[in-house]
């Protein structure tokens, strides 16, 4: 991040913190390059950013001023997350995931990595492995919290970051899907508020309505994230139970929050007393030096519950997850026990093994260094091949890039076109209860890329020309 | 089953259909001779069996009527299953099942049978052949429905009983736990009435808590299973939704409905059209010579969601199921998607490979055989060593012995008691939401009997004493 991003990011999540509030005049020019210490230049830039975001406004002979109101985009009235509604929504993402089993299909819509990323031969070895080990009594050590080797690698891969997480908080679940749907019912009752982002994982949004949560979805934007001063504003406004985010590499968008702005979020959800359920599937893929720290290791209050899995960086085909859980664990334990009983033992004995080999950081070493490459040439193609109009937003981890049509396109329109052609991709529609993101879809770009895949971003750029007003 | 007690089965059968009214002079004993072919101590066996269970009334001089009011159990109230009620059961079943977890505790409390009785060696080696044989792409293979092979091997199986169940409306789950949770969502909305046994096991009180679903919960007893009078009575009193039953060796009874019990059991419900959850996971564990049917053979309208696994019979730790559901088939695919996505990969792999070897016949066939062995032996064990009060129902199936106290007697004494000297049993709390059961409990007689099984009874028994009126 340039310095001059850096101030406007600050001043942003100062904002959002209430440090400055609408109509305040922010420090002059001349005020900000003194105690930042930062050049005139660099200062400058920084209030044309927030100028052009529409965060503050710059008012002539006077300075610059926080916008009137905070764009507060936390749906103001109870989004009902409609029972019809939401099996519209599923019907729809179960037909782009049905559409990415059929081989045929090029699967920009999918969710998950290549497959033939994964380093299948070692884990299949893990596999005979546990063939020749596995006992009658493995069963009775898989069941809820999960296997205690297995808790502790994990524990251990918490320790390498610095973080304290106990095995004892940890239970294993059927991917982080399962973690995810079990945190949330531990802290919830029926009716209760919920935060999302706009957009989200639409997972989230089917699980408020399988346990009958309300939505507040507060605004996210691909380059900063979750908008804190909505956020803010939602949990004055609402009673808010839980808030349901992911931290890094966000689900559809690919943004990373910030260090600075995990622990204004952090204390901001601790001050309203909300939990954090964070959803944390992406972190190991980013392509920086190091992996970002999830929220949770600036909550030293526990209010956090830290679910993740190895689906979409190891295995997708273990179903195997877990949540750090807290003092809820035993909770989340009990409600485990009455949906789904444990998760599997041998793929539980498969991952122990395989994370024993030591080989998980090599794997993963490579598998960013893949995903880079691969993401920088889907980006190319879709920058040579795609009209003009479109605009790619792309993030420095993950395999997700985030495409922006013109406002009166429609990318639900285009999804079905183009499942007529034998492609895949993840419309907007599918991330939010709303119609915010009617223009925008998401694409896989973890595949290798080869004709079949450019001849794919030919088509559905006629189709994209196709919408295109006379 | 002995003449009179097939006669007076079948005279409370039509008193359930409604053939005989409360109040009404049955067939005297000479008309039943008559038409029944059956001789006058037989017919009068059964009359008098009918009338110490309260069935029928003996009016001296006149005959035998049937009770002024047939004794309906369905609770009349609607029975709130109160969150905070369901919370305690969960905790109990949770501390049952953990001290099951506990090497040193004898489980007797445990819902799995001896996991030493599978195939561990077999089923290592179809692990082993899947390890030599899983793609990259067998992940996508596995999404919901499932395994395409592993869902054609379950419909020949049903096939081999003389039933037409579609692969197509195969899916399979995480175990039968989530097939049933699954279509109970499929069917209800919350607030629905729904009907269970009583007592039931303890998996279909969790699921009605945890989709916010109201119980009636209809008497079934060890001898003749679910009480068709009272069924009758709760569809006509209640807008039910649907009804969820075990007709084959129930859990915690072990009874198991008659074909012509079942018969009237699926006409009666399509009456009312309600859908059947049938959660049929110990049929294959009968003793007798042939595999009892599932209520599920006499639906022609698919009205019946029939629901099993592989983890009672073949292996706990792979936590494979299915439900054939057949219009729901899309639905309940939708709703898994929502929680736990699918089942793992390998397991479905390992599993068709394992079906493929023809040697779950075999299996099945020692397993029965062992599993009547050790319950003949617990039950004479039992028998012997504790107090003549306490009475012992054991049906010819599956692997648990329900236990009946006295009256005054408390079994979740018992059970905390057990539980302190390293025993667990399953008390009748757990398997309703009243206090009918308070003076019974489960025992799992799967466990090769030895000397710590033996004392285990010992210390039992003395602590069923203890509880003695003095």
């Amino acid at each position: 991040m340039k310095k001059y991003q850096r101030l406007a990011q600050q001043i942003i999540d100062q904002i959002a913190l209430g440090v400055w509030l609408p109509g305040d005049r922010l420090p002059s020019l001349r005020e900000q390059v003194a105690h930042s210490g930062m050049s005139f230049m660099t200062v400058g830039h920084a209030y044309q950013v927030l100028e052009s975001q529409g965060v503050v406004v710059a008012r002539p002979q006077s300075g610059y001023y926080v916008a009137p109101r905070p764009v507060i985009r936390a749906t103001p009235a109870p989004v009902k997350v409609m029972r019809d509604e939401a099996v519209d929504i599923n019907t729809y993402i179960f037909d782009v995931l049905q559409a990415s089993c059929d081989a045929s299909v090029v699967p920009f819509g999918s969710a998950f990595p290549d497959p033939r990323l994964f380093p299948l031969q070692q884990l299949n070895r893990s596999l005979a492995t546990v063939s020749k080990t596995a006992t009658a009594m493995s069963v009775i050590e898989s069941l809820p919290p999960g296997n205690e080797a297995l808790r502790h690698a994990i524990a251990r891969r918490y320790a390498q970051q610095g973080m304290q997480v106990s095995p004892d908080e940890i239970v294993i679940t059927a991917g982080a899907l399962e973690a995810l749907n079990l945190s949330l019912q531990a802290v919830t009752e029926p009716g209760d508020w919920v935060i999302v982002e706009n957009p989200c994982f639409y997972g989230a949004l089917q699980a408020l309505e399988r346990l009958r949560l309300k939505a507040l979805s507060v605004a996210t934007d691909p380059e900063n994230g979750i908008d804190l001063t909505a956020l803010k504003q939602a949990l004055n406004d609402y009673p808010v139970k839980a808030c349901w985010l992911m931290t890094n590499s966000q689900n559809p968008l690919g943004v990373t929050l910030s260090p600075e702005k995990k622990r204004q979020l952090v204390s901001l959800l601790q001050e309203h007393n909300v939990t954090l359920i964070e959803d944390d599937v992406y972190s190991e893929l980013y392509y920086g030096r190091e992996r970002p720290l999830p929220a949770r290791a600036w909550d030293e209050q526990g209010m956090t519950l830290h679910c993740s899995s190895f689906s979409k960086c190891l295995v997708a085909g273990f179903r195997i997850g877990w949540v750090a859980a807290g003092r809820h664990a035993r909770r989340i334990q009990q409600l485990q026990l009455m949906s789904t009983l444990s998760t599997s033992s041998p793929m539980q004995l498969a991952l122990v093994d395989y994370l024993a080999t030591k080989r998980y950081d090599t794997h993963l070493k490579r598998l960013r260094r893949t995903l880079a490459e691969r993401k920088q040439q889907a980006w190319q193609a879709l920058h040579t091949l795609l009209p003009a109009e479109v605009k790619i937003h792309r993030s420095e981890s993950g395999y997700f890039l985030w495409l922006e049509l013109p406002e009166y396109m429609n990318a639900s329109l285009l999804s079905e076109q183009a499942i007529a052609h034998k492609i895949s991709i993840a419309p907007g529609k599918m991330f939010t209860t709303g119609r915010a993101w009617d223009n925008y879809f998401r694409l896989n770009a973890s595949w290798a890329w080869g004709e079949r895949e450019q001849q794919a971003i030919v088509t559905l750029s006629h189709l994209i020309e196709s919408q295109r007003k006379a």
